[in-house]
């Protein structure tokens, strides 16, 4: 059972909700987040039920709730949520296209491949600064420098800013630049950095584990939610299989599965997933058939020069038919393309 | 290098050309099939290319591909197939509805999924008589008798019989009463069954093994091709991962991966990949963004009662949906529905 | 539930029972084994406790097991068993190492390999004569040439023959020579293939698929045992996983886990999981400390030389080396080497 | 190519390193760890071979390594090491036992669980008191309470503590206490905590990812070894697989292959690969068997009331088994177990 307590609770309404529980034989796990406080607790249901709690002062919501994910659960959440990143919509009824180069490499590349996400469609620009590498010798990302030229591409282009944080340690500096954090595939569950993306304030889009199950992710999900940050968006990036054909095997039945069980939105990477230019467009128009609340999408205006994952970013000439497939494919399941940031601007 | 004879060449004829490999230090291994006979050679392919063979009598084709399957490669037959399946295309610029019952029952049963089925937009009946079951206690098919009704259903609604094959010693029986052979996921590696059914002059959908990566089903592929018969489906199922919130995880990906490496047709299965009924939609309509060539999806008038894979099959009120479906994502891929018999037939 | 019919229980007797059962609303599914006649039951099982089944003639037992593989269970039959292959025997007690090159390619070839095998303690030969291989133009062995090698080579060794088969149609030509019969991973869901095994009167080697969980392992196990044929060997070989520095991935585990579940020995193939000859060595003694029952091993005089996968067969350098490991490790386990013919022989 | 300077090597030297290496067209990497620095080199490698870089002031070695792990690869350290814990030797030659109670629950359990460890051979303790949990509702470990526990009963047995550390924030603490700090499975890749362990000047044991292939564990560990800390062992403790009748798949393959390309000691956790105390001595005698270089495993004087994987810890009736294996296989490979601190210290 899961007590949400409302924006401005006291302390003083906390600890006297703690005592109740403690006093009916339970234990009360207080998670105190930014903008709320979440208190879990462990006992005997049946007597916390006639508690009554949901009266108790500071109380905004008491849950009950049968799978291990409780906040993030669409079984006690039926609507599906939207979630907003500088104003800008991801959930049901909209798809919202995501783009931009893998890594920031130089302001000019990162504003050519921002403009190159704009004439696609996308409503939002993606750009790593901090680069989760297999590798210690492998490029690394730019850091606060790489922070600092996606902020001026922001001005440039009116387009809201999803960028990684790979560390715990980062997370308060990243949020100052970037309007969503992205947690990679890796770092799925690095429950301090999830703690900490859980306090930040911002929107945090959860990238799948490459080898965890959709219940895991869920409850990854739960570590940020537990931290009162519900602007959470999932991405299923391909998992970890036995085929080498392609780099992982996207995993599109994740879409309606996730959506079924949670009522965050799902959105998909089809550019990580395969790993190849020729498979992002038939993966990207499998996933919004799927009915998937969004897309993200790796573009370089010169990949063969890219320092990250070069092979898999559409280039110019693969634009005018992303670009038609994202307003095509969304209308024949009522949702339509999310609108960006005037092209002018 | 691989010899394709010509449809009547000669026993004399494909003598002469053993003996002109093996007299160049090679040697020819000679697959007589109903159709054609293939020749495979071993040794000095330079050497080879200096005796002239597509000049000798009865020599239809020489192939040199450098990929180990090479009578269903791409690269030697950049056009892709398409395969007719008593009159219906499956290939490109159609999208083709193979449905009905997993397992044949009863004629009630068989007539009553085959008008769901014809309902929905398919052409072709799928039905199985032969069951290849995990447990020796578990129903396996009405065996011919299956195979009877599924001929009277034909008769009955004009669509042709797509039906599986489970053992190398059904296959004359079958062949006798079906339109199209399908060896099942358990099956690919069944050698002894791929030839038979190589030999059989129907057409063959192969599903792919649960866990066989993409090569191995094209080389299974071409152990049918190689008997001369190139009149073969691949049909993507479902691959086993570590994820369980759904029966097998669809490779979604293995459309395009496989139609860049193969001439033949690619369809995918919904139905067995999620396992369950609600993915089956999302999964279809997936499928078709992936430009897949065709679906084969299970339907049964009362699931509850279905004596194999029940909990997967659509019923009635699911079919307006797929109709819709199916009319409205191919256009958008340059496809159309394959049409199917009149349903007053 | 399921009825074991006595050896000589007589046509009329399993007709009266199957009546008995009917009439009490169940169905009977009667498989005539060679050897045995076995009767599953399907319906009220309280009822039929009610029939007083075991006492009817011709009846040899009757089991009612919670788990799906019934006559393999070691819920039914607690004692693990041994199998005799020619008076050779495999089970508790003992570890048994089987030997012999991958594929039968000449006479000399495979004396040399059963010689280097019984150095090693070997005292069963394997040597395969049909080669199940994923591409068509791959040697696919010597058929019935391979077979008679085998059988000349074990009057001059005096070591009975192991040796796969890989279609029903071959079943009862390879029973003439073979003293045990091996069904191949890629054939572990052949269910025509393990009928026809189950019928053939001799002792059978049940490969692991390398996607099978060991619960389907045991079902395909219970198919041969079905017929009437108890004298089943198990034998893990490696999982497909994703790992690619070993050719598959041994699940030692499967010993321990498959010796609880049912009575059957149970053999490690270390050969084929690893796929290379450094590796064979450390695998055998991980299988021999895993208590396995034991081990089949691919030797060649010359591996580079080898048809078929002369990477992983040990040379004549690592038996001595092989030969110690399967007389020290044993004993830690209160088990010995089982002695094969006398090296004079 | 990678540069390892001498312990004492100065800025200056370090600087004028960097500019020898611009001057030639190639970039540098300067990793400042607490005892060495690490230089890695991108460019030309055929020119850096010109430049003397050996005889440069402050330069330790030099490697040319065509592995991507550089510093953990065998192919430039041929001799296999051997890491201390506290004195405790794990490497070649000995096999080391680890055990103690998967989470530090009271002074009491863990008192306890140490003598058990004890009474079997364990020369080191293992014990978690930051324990990362897939639910934020699960017991997350006692924190700072926890490494105190552990340090009072080092105080009292004298067997030096190895423990996980979840988070870069709790190194300095955690190193504080420990002998030896673990990162787990789930934080294989959580770079920020491999480099922050690889600057806290102790022993570090790194588990493999339950995801990861053996080549990346290796760039995990070469992470750590960049920060100029080479005290790394590393732990197999299962993989992810499509099997479910154990937690995880023991690859007990790892070891030989693990040892062949990395010279850092390899050990097996059973407890956690199986999760099954049924499983733990027959996969520990298999990891004894393939050669590793120790064990770690969980015990527990009270398993049912273990607030962390209970059903996998050993208990009292189990120790006389796993103390005769741990003594009767390594001397058949040449190890002998490592004593542990007397049993009446």
């Amino acid at each position: 059972m899961v007590i949400v307590m409302a924006p401005g609770a006291s302390a003083h309404e906390i600890d006297a909700l703690v005592s109740v529980v403690e006093r009916a034989g339970g234990t009360a796990s207080v998670s105190r987040g930014v903008s709320r406080t979440i208190i879990g607790l462990v006992g005997d249901i049946e007597r916390f039920e006639t508690l009554g709690l949901l009266g108790k002062p500071g109380v905004a919501d008491v849950l009950r709730v049968s799978v291990p994910y409780k906040l993030v659960s669409r079984e006690n959440h039926p609507a599906r949520s939207v979630v907003r990143v500088a104003g800008v919509p991801i959930g049901p009824g909209t798809m919202t296209l995501i783009a931009g180069p893998c890594a920031v490499e130089t302001p000019r590349q990162t504003l050519a491949a921002a403009r190159m996400a704009q004439q696609a469609g996308a409503s939002l620009l993606r750009g790593g600064a901090y680069k989760p590498r297999t590798s210690p010798y492998a490029f690394q990302g730019l850091g606060e420098d790489g922070l600092r030229i996606l902020a001026d591409v922001r001005e440039t282009t009116g387009m809201p800013v999803v960028t990684e944080v790979v560390s715990a340690h980062d997370v308060s500096l990243v949020t100052e630049y970037a309007d969503m954090l992205q947690v990679g595939t890796r770092n799925m569950q690095n429950f301090a950095l999830l703690q900490a993306v859980g306090d930040c304030g911002k929107p945090v889009m959860l990238k799948r584990g490459m080898n965890a199950t959709i219940e895991e992710w869920l409850m990854a999900a739960e570590y940020i939610a537990q931290r009162g940050n519900l602007d959470i968006v999932l991405c299923e990036r391909g998992i970890r299989t036995f085929e080498t054909a392609t780099r992982n095997t996207l995993d599109v039945s994740a879409v309606p599965v996730a959506q079924g069980l949670t009522h965050l939105p799902v959105i998909i990477d089809p550019s990580h997933s395969g790993g190849q230019r020729e498979l992002v467009l038939p993966l990207s128009r499998a996933a919004m058939a799927a009915d998937a609340d969004g897309l993200i999408i790796d573009v370089h205006p010169t990949p063969e020069e890219a320092l990250c994952d070069g092979p898999q970013a559409l280039v110019a000439d693969d634009l005018a038919e992303l670009g038609r497939a994202v307003r095509e494919f969304p209308p024949l399941l009522g949702r339509h393309l999310t609108a960006g940031a005037s092209l002018v601007a």
